[in-house]
C-alpha cells in the first residue's frame, strides 16, 4: 500500500473535537479517488484468503471501507452501532471514556459460532470502542476475530488491549506527532 | 439486479423506531454476500460511464454502499453528515421532520463547480434529508446531481421535492404495505 500517498492526503486539524486533540481527518483521503482505491485494494489485499465471512464496522466511519472490504472478499457486512438505532434484538457493551462510559450494540443474530470476523473502524486511539466490539463478538461465539483500522496513534498503546497473538492491522500510523 | 433475492432478505419491523412505522431494515441484505454483492454490483452498473465525480453518502447508512459504488466507478466519497461531527469548514441545509427541524453539513471543500455528483442513502421516505443534500450540492455549485437509494417507500412521493428532469434511481421499491 503506498502509505505516503494516503499520508499526503491526511488532513490534520488541531484542537477538534477538543483542545489538545490533533484529529487525523480521512475525508480528504476518502475524496481523492486514487487514495480510496489505494486503501480499498490494499485492505482487500490483506484480508483475502482468510476465510473471513462477516466484515464488521463501527458506526459510522467504519461503514466507509468495511463495507469495500466485505464486498471484494465475499464476506457480508455487519453494523455495530450506538444505542437504540438498531431495530431487532441487540446486545450491547459498555465501555470507558475519558469521563464516562458509552455503549456499543449489534443484533444479536449477526454472528454465529461459525463465523470469521474482521472488526473495521477508521482510527484506533486507546482502543476502547474496539475493544467493546471485540467483546460483543466474544459473547456472540464466533471462531476467529480479526482487527482493522485504517489510521493507529501508536503512542496510546490501543492494540495492547488484545490478547497477545490477535491481529491487528493498522496500516498508517502516527507516534509522537 | 435480482430484486427479488433483495426483498426477501429485507427484514420489516413494525413499529419502530415509533409506533406506526414499518421499519425497512436493511442490515439482513448488507449481511448476506450474495445480496451485498448484487447490490455493489447493480449499482454500480447504473452508474457506469456517466462521468460521476464523487459519491455523497448521507449519515450513517449512506456511508454503507455509497463508498462501494465510488471506489468501482473510480470516484471520490463524500461524507454528507449530522452537525458538529465534520473537522473542517462546512456549509448547512435545515430540513423539516414531523415535529421541528434537523440539519446536516458538507465540508466546504469537499466538492467544486466542476463535479458531477451522485447522492446516496438507504431509504427515501418523503425524501426530505435527500432534498437538503440536494441543496448543499446547489449552494457548491456541482454541474449534475443523481440521486440513488437502496429503498423507496413509493407511497410517500418522495421523489417530486426534486426538479423535473432529475436522475431518482431507487431499486426496491414499497407501495401500500
Amino acid at each position: 500500500m503506498n502509505i505516503d500517498l494516503i499520508k499526503q492526503n491526511l488532513r490534520t486539524i488541531p484542537d477538534f473535537p477538543k483542545k489538545g486533540i490533533m484529529f487525523r481527518d480521512i475525508t480528504t483521503v476518502l475524496k481523492n479517488p486514487a487514495c480510496l482505491r489505494e486503501l480499498a485494494n490494499g485492505l482487500t489485499g490483506y484480508y483475502t484468503g482468510l476465510g473471513i465471512t462477516k466484515v464488521l464496522g463501527i458506526e459510522s466511519r467504519g461503514f466507509i471501507l468495511g463495507p469495500i472490504i466485505a464486498n471484494n472478499i465475499n464476506a457480508g457486512f455487519i453494523t455495530i452501532r450506538k444505542p437504540g438505532k438498531l431495530p431487532a434484538e441487540t446486545i450491547s457493551q459498555e465501555y470507558k471514556l475519558e469521563y464516562g462510559t458509552d455503549k456499543i450494540e449489534i443484533h444479536k443474530d449477526a454472528l454465529t459460532p461459525d463465523d470469521i470476523v474482521l472488526i473495521h473502524d477508521d482510527l484506533m486511539a486507546t482502543g476502547g470502542t474496539m475493544k467493546a466490539a471485540y467483546d460483543l463478538c466474544k459473547k456472540l461465539g464466533v471462531k476467529k476475530i480479526y482487527i482493522n483500522c485504517i489510521v493507529e496513534l501508536v503512542d496510546l498503546k490501543g492494540r495492547e488491549v488484545f490478547p497477545e497473538g490477535t491481529d491487528v492491522y493498522c496500516p498508517v500510523t502516527y507516534k509522537g506527532e
